[in-house]
């Protein structure tokens, strides 16, 4: 199935579209990268929250916006506000821990009663303003790496898991763009790999140098000097500043600050939420051990050995050098700097 | 190929043998655990060579002893000094980071000359005391470890990465025989995957509780108080102390040093290389990059993407609690601990 992009690749890459002539969602299925680029059409809410459980689109801003599609073509294939407002229910409980998920469905949720012509412009406008804030990210983050910049970045934090050009990416998009990018060394990422398989295909599309490396090799690059800077996204920051990402962000900020590495979080507004005081409030996705015992479907460990699966853990801010959003570049104390940006502008709809 | 263990599988595992019959070594295929119990007869010097470079035999102290039987076998099978002299360089080269593999070599060329029984004879020796010395270390770290202890280790320093009982899991067999072991964290060690694929079958083959981790998940289980200590093995130990292991456990030392948690390194005295002052002196071996890209066969990232495997890290003396060995517990100042110990026995030979 050929997706909508361009032959020559070279279109920016954006993994959720609206389709109007299916009216369906339509998104690269994930799980399939980088083998083959495959799209799905969604034909309704809960196909979407399927896609969103089963990781055939992840990222936190990325599906916040399949939701609002997914919420927009319910209606307009004729759902009523009370079948609306319990597919609203089932696509929040898709993932727990990312908060961009919430709130995109809350946001067009607002629109129900007003036809559902009103629920897809406002999923367009999240995707529109989902991209405009990642490219606002790259262009405020990028000058606070050096020139020649080495980034480690984790899990995928691009284009991919966004509407378009990438939060921690789109920092490393807009270096490049500025001359200021060595090269970039992706984590792998277990236990989904969305490092191997999602930003190494999606930097390697865009023609940006990028070295794989295994997750436990981090720690000896920074000691050898060979990081300038780690850049992450984020599923959820809390008030406080405390970041929840993806399983192994903790461990690669303590690394950082034993290395005097400055570590950077790259996330839209949307991410912040200012009604989980700390990081202890937020709640960590369990998954299945299969998807640790298992690799491309191989079983890798005996049968019947148990295994855990935390999907992401909490970076408490005291190691966070700075977290970039478009309003602004945020640094400690949290708190009162997500105030000082969040009073200027009106608070996000719903909340 | 049934393997030489008993039907009940109690036997202790041993996965280096010699087989008089067939005069040859006998290993366990490490490569195809857990799937399988595959054992292979190496009938020369260079299938013994290339068994370690395949890893079809890997763990410092299991290397030694799978070249000494090696240099053995082809005494047995007719090669003259000058030829044995040779073959002995051969497997010297076979891997450069781990110590134990000269060390073995060396100890066996010395009775060149002596005839072929001679060279078994010593390497009998050298198996059978280095499966005493991992009882003795595994003595004298058990107590190291609170009652209930929750120990997490890295790659596979068991059974199978010695002549038997194990370095790191040495301690925690003691440890449970000794009633204090809560469980056992096995970090599944990319690439090769030895946690997940050889710890955590040696374990469970034992009965010992054990939980897989992917080795992201490290730092955020130590943050929420789920580990008492680490435990790892080494391939060589400098004069000063600094250890060299796995790649992945110098995060693991940092890591653990962040969260006020112990980090023992567990080694037999044949893993300290005081011809190497510090950890800067030792070889770090390169590994293809295939091995990374690849899980099971399978290409887990794009076609041409580049991945760093450097297969060792070093971690600092600064960083490690205590080093136990068979001749006692050594803790800073190493340099004056390994003296005080190794002055009180004789040097190993060729040293």
């Amino acid at each position: 199935m050929s997706g909508p992009r361009d032959a020559g690749g070279l279109a920016p890459l954006r993994p959720v579209l609206y389709d109007e002539a299916a009216d369906a969602v339509r998104i690269i299925d994930q799980r399939r990268l980088p083998a083959e680029e495959a799209w799905l059409a969604l034909e309704s809410a809960d196909a979407v929250a399927d896609a969103i459980r089963t990781l055939a689109v992840r990222g936190a801003p990325a599906i916040g916006v399949a939701a609002a599609y997914g919420l927009a073509v319910e209606a307009r294939r004729g759902a009523g506000g009370p079948e609306l407002r319990l597919a609203a229910e089932r696509l929040v409980r898709a993932r727990p821990t990312a908060v961009n998920l919430a709130w995109a469905v809350r946001r067009v949720s607002l629109r129900i009663g007003e036809g559902a012509g009103a629920l897809l412009a406002e999923a367009h406008a999240i995707r529109d303003e989902d991209e405009e804030s990642c490219r606002r990210i790259g262009a405020l983050g990028a000058p606070l790496l050096p020139p020649g910049a080495r980034v480690l970045t984790h899990c995928n934090a691009g284009a991919l898991a966004t509407a378009g050009y990438g939060t921690a990416l789109g920092i490393v998009r807009a270096a490049r763009e500025a001359g200021r990018l060595g090269e970039v060394f992706a984590d792998e990422t277990r236990p989904f790999l969305q490092g191997a398989r999602l930003t190494a295909w999606e930097l390697k599309r865009d023609g940006i140098p990028v070295t794989l490396i295994t997750d436990s090799m981090a720690g000896w690059l920074m000691a050898r000097g060979e990081i300038s800077a780690v850049v992450v996204g984020a599923d959820r920051i809390a008030a406080n500043g405390d970041v929840a990402n993806k399983i192994g962000t903790y461990s690669l900020a303590v690394l950082a600050s034993h290395h005097a590495i400055p570590f950077y979080v790259a996330a839209p507004w949307s991410t912040l939420d200012p009604a989980t005081p700390t990081g202890e409030g937020i709640p960590i996705e369990e998954r299945a051990s299969d998807e640790v015992v298992r690799i491309a479907g191989e079983l890798v460990a005996p049968e019947g050995v148990p295994a855990r699966y935390p999907a992401f853990d909490v970076t408490p801010a005291r190691l966070v050098t700075a977290i970039v959003t478009e309003r602004g570049v945020l640094r400690a104390p949290y708190a009162a700097a997500i105030a000082a940006l969040g009073a200027g502008a009106p608070a996000s709809p719903g909340r």
